[in-house]
């Protein structure tokens, strides 16, 4: 069975776990904290980040979410993510790397480093500036979003793709993390609540990572 | 005929050249700079990244490098660059990941801000500590391709691959920008020679970017 090396809140690990569990391919959990990585995890990934798949009886690693995501995409026909015509694609994977550099870079990296990486690991108080640097900018990404749900019944389309996957990976995490304030993105809310109430999701929404707790709303399924 | 959006020391763009030119798809270059896009430009892309290709007649814009060059992949039979079995092509990927973000992060990004951006938009000089931490940093990225040099022909294995056109691009600017001392790495320095003497390759080594110059050895084909 495949190994996923990943630690509770990270996006990247998310995005690669909603995808699996859509196409129904099983894995086990392989604890990874990003600031302590094991030796026998950097021989698995030289980039050093998780998540990494290891399937132990081929000695097959896969690392870099993408990567792992098109490998699945190729090999198991059920629930396809990168679909319909080649603009299509394009378009999908456009909106993948809109959430997997942009979103990321804007709101969960400074929210993972504030208060993530400072509360378990450098035992400091988290910057409010950059707190808030980082709320501001998630409402202009959700703007984002309620623009593309306006105008398409899934983020890249007409049918749920790895769009829908990257960008609630990226928002369970920052909400989790409490960077998301809901109010005026009804249409995001809507979208999100939809996918909290989908199988894949579900096991997500329950895990705790530490002592860090998630905002009440963070795992209800109607908020 | 597409327009490609870019700048000359854009790595991402220099991917998506050498990909187009191997191809042989043809396109103009539109100059955007990175640090005043203008407003058509962040019409076109909503990240606000170069490279965007963009075909006027079909009014499509693709964006993403990754993304582009897997449309170019899928549309375009000639000279493929994603080849292979699924574990080949999770290789290529994982590869060309490691080289758009780990060598692009550590060593062309701090380059392209020390020794461009300084340069031409803030009037300010370099920090020599940044300098020499890109450029030991770039030594580790060089060992890990003579590695891969010692043990298959082109660095994703037996074939050229988008994962040498993303190494090949990065390296380019990095060398530019005179952040690679190549003394020890023979495997890397061999590879990329035999790079720099592509039809591909050509026109990428005989630009320049405004009053920025390049070491001598940067446009050689035999060093």
């Amino acid at each position: 069975m495949w190994r996923l090396y990943q630690f509770p809140l990270c996006p990247f690990s998310r995005k690669v776990r909603l995808l699996l569990s859509e196409k129904g391919v099983g894995y086990e959990l392989w604890r990874e904290n990003p600031w302590d990585a094991s030796d026998e995890f950097w021989a698995l990934n030289p980039a050093g980040r998780t998540p990494v798949l290891y399937d132990p009886e081929r000695r097959l690693a896969l690392s870099d979410s993408r990567a792992i995501c098109e490998y699945f995409e190729e090999t198991v026909d059920k629930a396809p993510m990168i679909n319909g015509t080649a603009s299509n694609r394009a378009e999908i994977r456009r909106l993948v790397a809109l959430f997997d550099e942009n979103f990321f870079g804007d709101v969960t990296m400074p929210l993972l480093h504030e208060r993530m990486k400072k509360r378990l690991v450098l035992r400091q108080p988290p910057d409010s500036r950059i707190l808030r640097e980082a709320m501001k900018l998630a409402h202009g990404h959700l703007d984002y979003i309620d623009w593309l749900i306006d105008n398409r019944t899934w983020l890249a389309g007409a049918t749920m793709s790895l769009a829908d996957l990257a960008a609630a990976a990226q928002i369970s995490v920052a909400d989790y993390l409490g960077g998301i304030d809901w109010a005026g993105h009804e249409q995001t809310r809507g979208w999100y609540s939809v996918f909290k109430s989908r199988p894949s999701f579900r096991p997500l929404l329950s895990e705790r990572m530490e002592v860090i707790q998630p905002p009440r709303h963070y795992a209800e399924l109607d908020v």
